[in-house]
């Protein structure tokens, strides 16, 4: 597709893939998209080293991206805390919540001890300013063509930081109104997130938000490209966003369930069998509002009495930390565990119920793409 | 357009115009899409006469509708109730709750008695079996072309009667499971509404419900034409949806801030000035999931400790006394009441920021269709 925005990151097809897991990376920007690797949930800066390394000795000289999430408000911001020392502020309550849901699903917890919790999460490290930075550090000192961020504007170091390497940063927002703060404060590429995305979303719907978030720009004399996310699982529906004049799709669910991705085999399982009614838009995950398969695990944070989730990353440690091994017993077959298993998802959930290959994927979303345009055109064909 | 549904109702433009106000249906109706009058508002069988033969007057024999909500479910269904039996048993509590809402805004509530929550509320009629069928026997009793229901599969009287008068049934629905049903059960025309629609509605997207439905009802061997709603204010969204295999739009909320709609100015006001996030899904105002402005009304009802809202159509009975008074003051320039003020309508509120007759309304809806299909197709072009 000759846009100007595929010229500028050297892509054929503006088809964006969020995965944390290298290969669907790998396989999106080799078959002419651009895959963009999650690195909220990288174990450490050398971790994250050795994923970029082995991306750039497979990708065959092809653009891809790193994205973060640096939120603009979390607990413990602006504090030099030690994340461990973050971690040990979850109170009591909240862990005990956490064993009980697992007991009563016949989970073990005796080896969820405070001490666990008091890891912290992967997440919990990765979202406060220092870790990013040095995970940013690292992602420049690759050939990478685009950063990412969710959940506010990026921080000024990334935005500096990026520029005097020449990689355009994109941003999620959720609104019209953050879309012109974020374009104000440097943002290349604007990436408009509906109600129905998976992970973290606003309310607002994806029909509704690309034309609004697109308009507020133009009134304003503002330029910027906008991706449409939220929701999008197949071609057609990025030709519905491209029609109301989006420069393309962001997209993250629908790599969960290829033989590619990372995800928990029993988390796949419940994907490729769930509906679009499967999701939870909660704040019992990280702290804030998050789209996820709704399970016993998010049903029990919804009930009555339950304690209410912990602003960001607190609520990440209580959470991750028992799903950690929720998921691992769900391999293994336990039905109670199955039955509380999660992870983000997006409401297009219910369309993805086949198990394809990352690279029939983007094929997918090329053949859909020009069945739409065909479509469309012959609407008016007389 | 040349569809096959175009061809059956007798359309030039598959666009579906929802409003309570004959003038909006004539004039969509006249400038060639189908305008559909809303019966559950009229205050009796009667009224409903008088507005179809006015339609049938001014509409110069163009094809147009009638929607009812008859909800598969509601408070004294089945049982032989006059709605004033039905609308004595709301409770004190939530009378009292009502009133103090509007106290708290300085609204004098002393002519706000039993006795008026006693009189029902005109939906809390219609929505009832009894009272749906009166009102078919008229609307069927008129040159309609369309009639369409909402909250759950028509009743059998509707789809029988319909059918015999040759007159095509449209449902609307939240999910693909309830388009499947629908189907089965005969509806000619479903109309998949996303969340972000006005007035009830479901909990996924547009941009997932409408391929969602469309792939399920082909892959059941079903042909019936889905109409796409839930946000849709513009011809590029209207486009957008066709991309996606609609065969065209049922709107509602962009007609209310047309110079001829029924919309009380005050409401009108905050309308033109509001963006997509100052509306609410509640069950507040009829018992049921519906999306309105949000206001100091909704929030009320939406804070700790306040009454949890009553079934379908008691709420109403409780919601539409108290707005009706609201309403006249907010009109009048009670600044307590303009903050109460609310009335239903979707997430493309945000969008519909300038009074447009209706006429040109239609007009925008054409040309925007077309700069869709443009952009869209230029895309692929090499």
């Amino acid at each position: 597709m000759p846009s100007e925005l595929c010229e500028t990151l050297g892509i054929e097809f503006p088809l964006f893939a969020f995965s944390h897991c290298r290969d669907v990376v790998v396989e999106v920007s080799r078959a002419g998209g651009m895959g963009v690797l999650g690195a909220v949930d990288v174990r450490s800066p050398e971790a994250l080293e050795a994923e970029l390394k082995w991306i750039d000795e497979h990708v065959d000289g092809k653009p891809y991206g790193v994205d973060f999430i640096v939120p603009n408000n979390y607990a413990g911001k602006g504090e030099t805390l030690t994340s461990a020392q973050v971690a040990a502020t979850v109170s009591a309550e909240h862990k005990a919540f956490a064993r009980s849901i697992l007991e009563s699903h016949g989970v073990d917890t005796s080896d969820l001890t405070d001490e666990r919790f008091s890891r912290g999460s992967k997440i919990g490290r990765n979202i406060r300013d220092e870790g990013a930075q040095s995970l940013l550090d690292i992602a420049l000192s690759h050939p990478i063509r685009l950063i990412a961020n969710a959940l506010g504007t990026p921080p000024a170091y990334m935005l500096e930081r990026s520029k005097a390497a020449g990689v355009p940063v994109a941003a999620l927002v959720g609104s019209a109104k953050h879309a012109l703060k974020q374009a104000a404060a440097g943002v290349d590429i604007i990436i408009a997130a509906g109600t129905e995305a998976g992970g973290h979303c606003g309310e607002i719907g994806t029909m509704v938000l690309v034309p609004t978030v697109i308009r507020a720009l133009r009134a304003a004399g503002i330029k910027t490209p906008v991706l449409a996310a939220g929701g999008i699982v197949t071609g057609e529906q990025m030709a519905a966003a491209v029609a109301m004049g989006a420069a393309g799709a962001w997209t993250g669910s629908v790599w969960l369930t290829t033989p590619e991705a990372e995800t928990s085999p029993a988390v796949k399982e419940k994907m490729l069998a769930a509906t679009a009614t499967d999701t939870i838009r909660s704040k019992s995950r990280t702290g804030k509002y998050c789209r996820q398969l709704r399970s016993a695990w998010t049903d029990a944070w919804e009930t009555e009495g339950a304690p209410r989730p912990l602003p960001m990353p607190l609520q990440s440690v209580v959470s991750d930390t028992a799903m950690s091994k929720v998921l691992k017993l769900a391999n293994g077959g336990h039905a109670g565990a199955k039955e509380l298993a999660s992870y983000f998802v997006g409401q297009g959930v219910g369309m993805m119920n086949v198990t394809m290959s990352t690279r029939a994927t983007v094929r997918g979303f090329m053949e859909d793409y020009l069945t739409a345009v065909e479509r469309l055109s012959t609407s008016v064909a007389s």
